[in-house]
């Protein structure tokens, strides 16, 4: 249920620009404020059966987009590239202040790091 | 008039699902087909003047999305900094090459090319 509210905090961060005010009024008190139906119910005084369709219709509409477009998904897996890219740096940053590291095993640590890094990037930009 | 209907091809290639099936028939006979107004016409047995309005209802749509959501502009910013990430990959592949470099040197490339990397996957994740 919590990782249901979740998705849909995430589709409503990323789509919820093309709901109206209203819907996304419903659904910031839902997913950002993290109220229960009832709490909403009694806030925009209506039913709790009124802001349970309410909150159904708006993130059906969150999941129509995602599902015809797939940018969430896409963006998603950019950043794991990304904080993969990063950590790379990070490795390869240690390597620089380790002394002890000889000429041969750097060049040989920046070679498999170009082409991690090239491969992370190739899988996002195709 | 070419870079509009360029625009309107990449916001096309970017939300046209969000289209319906007419909409998306008439605006790829124009963007990827690029048939004239004319020629969508009769290919369509339309008026010229309907096919005008069908192309720039739709791509008025597609304007609207991208005002109100931006991930084209977004996926075009990363698209360039991954670019650069990958001009710098293949500076420091160079590096690798040239037998003349020492340690020092190559050290200072990697160095500032971690520097480079790290910047434009904030750029990137913000």
């Amino acid at each position: 249920m919590l990782s249901k509210k979740m998705e849909i905090a995430d589709l409503f961060a990323f789509y919820g620009e093309l709901l109206t005010d209203k819907q996304k009024d419903v659904l910031s008190l839902y997913c950002l404020d993290d109220l229960s139906l009832g709490e909403i119910a009694e806030d925009l005084n209506i039913s709790r059966q009124g802001v349970h369709d309410k909150v159904k219709r708006a993130s059906n509409i969150l999941l129509g987009y995602e599902e015809k477009l797939g940018l969430m998904k896409k963006f998603n897996l950019n950043n794991s590239l990304l904080n993969d890219i990063s950590s790379k740096m990070l490795d390869l940053s240690l390597c620089l202040e380790d002394n002890s590291i000889n000429n041969a095993s750097l060049k040989e640590k920046v070679k498999s790091t170009i082409t991690i890094v090239r491969d992370d990037i190739d899988n996002m930009i195709e």
